[in-house]
């Protein structure tokens, strides 16, 4: 057999999916990452997933051809190094050499976002077109970006930091990275619950508030829910997520005018009410100059996008 | 000989530069357009203009190999279509297939500002780098994209609109486009005039306001001459604008991570005065997660951009 894996590797847990040549998913797996998490235990984690699969799948490592892993933040592409990942305790860790040589198969490293979009765009949501954008809702917001079929990459492989686009560069909203205005500081699953909380804090009545209440704190998805119940505090707050939303779909439709943009995430479990909120604000920003045809969508993949990303990626070394 | 010709299209100017294969500008000339502006007198015009700077430089129309065309507006670049053109009269007009014919040479059509960031790229101010975001601020803000060496050209040949990012969602500058708070409507040649002579006629007591109150108004020109100056007014324009260009930089670089972003166009006669604001702009509004080492210049190129880049994507009709 020659077999591919893909690895997603997240802050809490590592996902391993063992794919056929053909790009079939055979058997995936999920474990959690382990406690004392340094970069030698994740190495040896990964690769200790790896030969499980294989192993307890009735392959032995002569099957296996090669293997894709997506990481979380800035990655060195051509020499296979994590330079530094959020959460993650990597420095300038060659990774891709590092597993490669103790799998015994050539092995490519990619951003974890960089590798969903490219999941989607080979086996999902994008599939037959050749230009698509690529957002992931979740505690930050992901980006990925595909032009006329290339993943775009930037020219130290940091490209795609979609989230960070500054849509209001006078907010008082800070981000994370020290930007004030980004799209992450107002519309990731994070930053609605964030917004939402400190509304409710300031004591609007409402079934929302009675949440807050209740819990002390509300998530994204209880905005969500109680939104389509038609509750107006969080329905404000909903609208302010997908204006957000909305906008960086104009202005990324300006830059690399894609044919499809697709949004995956926590976020995106609630539903049509969303991608609808989602397309309405685009509808309202967009030019009226001509008329656009852009499709936005959900992800078809999940959670499995960065493990077919990464194993899809892999193919290029056989 | 093999020579090509790189034309460039504008609102009032034809541009025309004659090529040898090693992308050497032999000669150049640039007339105005017809008076009588169809798509039939242009095309006339186009090849009238190509016949004219083979035969008064002792070329022979056997000399010719190929030609390039850059056109402003909407292009079809499959089939070398121009859809729409602001201010020429071109609604789905076979162009290239036209000039083609008529000068008996392969042909290729390219959106104007694709084509000066092209040349940008090849021979100007971005020589040597693989990843570059073109901008040139006139009558708007146009762009042009380049990832790992190829052009970006989104799905119907329509990406690069850079200037219509939106920056500020809920400004009150409505822009051509029918969108507000577009970049362009903040940030080019005519809207810093425009923004100037709002303010004067307010009646702000400055030495640019002595230039409105005798010309009635006052140009991009003259704010960033008074600027430069250290007029109050002036510089408070000058500093809308390069906030808006630099906020455009931040975004681009986390959109496509290019390694330089080129300004061209009338308004960077301004030099170096501008250009220092533009890069403390961006530090102004960059990240502070980690150190950027984007370079931003101004075009090397000039006028010339334009008939540049046409004439080296004729090349790859050779």
């Amino acid at each position: 057999m020659e077999l591919l894996i893909g690895f997603d590797i997240g802050g809490t847990n590592l996902k391993t999916g063992l794919f056929d040549k053909q790009l079939n998913l055979l058997v995936k797996d999920n474990r959690p990452n382990p406690t004392d998490l340094s970069a030698d235990s994740m190495v040896e984690h990964i690769v200790r997933c790896g030969k499980d699969i294989l192993a307890q799948n009735g392959y032995s490592a002569k099957d296996l051809s090669a293997v894709g892993i997506g990481c979380p933040g800035a990655i060195d592409l051509k020499n296979g190094v994590v330079r530094a990942a959020p959460n993650l305790p990597f420095r300038n860790l060659p990774l891709r050499d590092m597993v490669s040589r103790k799998l015994s198969v050539p092995a490519v490293l990619e951003n974890d976002a960089n590798a969903a979009a490219w999941g989607e765009f080979v086996v999902g949501a994008a599939k037959g077109v050749s230009d698509m954008v690529f957002f992931t809702l979740g505690t930050g917001i992901g980006g990925g970006v595909v032009c006329d079929g290339k993943l775009i990459r930037g020219f130290a492989g940091e490209a795609g930091e979609l989230g960070h686009i500054i849509i209001y560069p006078d907010s008082d909203r800070l981000c994370g990275c020290g930007q004030r205005g980004c799209a992450e500081a107002h519309a990731s699953a994070n930053s609605t619950a964030a917004i939402a909380n400190e509304r409710l804090a300031k004591g609007a009545d409402s079934s929302l508030g009675q949440i807050f209440r209740k819990k002390g704190q509300v998530s994204c998805k209880d905005v969500f829910e109680h939104a389509k119940k038609g509750d107006a505090p969080a329905m404000d707050v909903v609208d302010g997520t997908t204006k957000a939303l909305g906008l960086l779909c104009v202005n990324m439709l300006h830059v690399t005018q894609p044919q499809r943009i697709v949004f995956a995430g926590g976020m995106i479990a609630a539903g049509d009410f969303l991608l609808n909120k989602i397309r309405q604000q685009f509808d309202k920003y967009i030019w009226t100059m001509k008329k656009e045809n852009l499709e936005i969508c959900f992800a078809a993949l999940g959670e499995d996008a960065g493990i077919y990303g990464a194993a899809s990626l892999s193919c290029d070394l056989l």
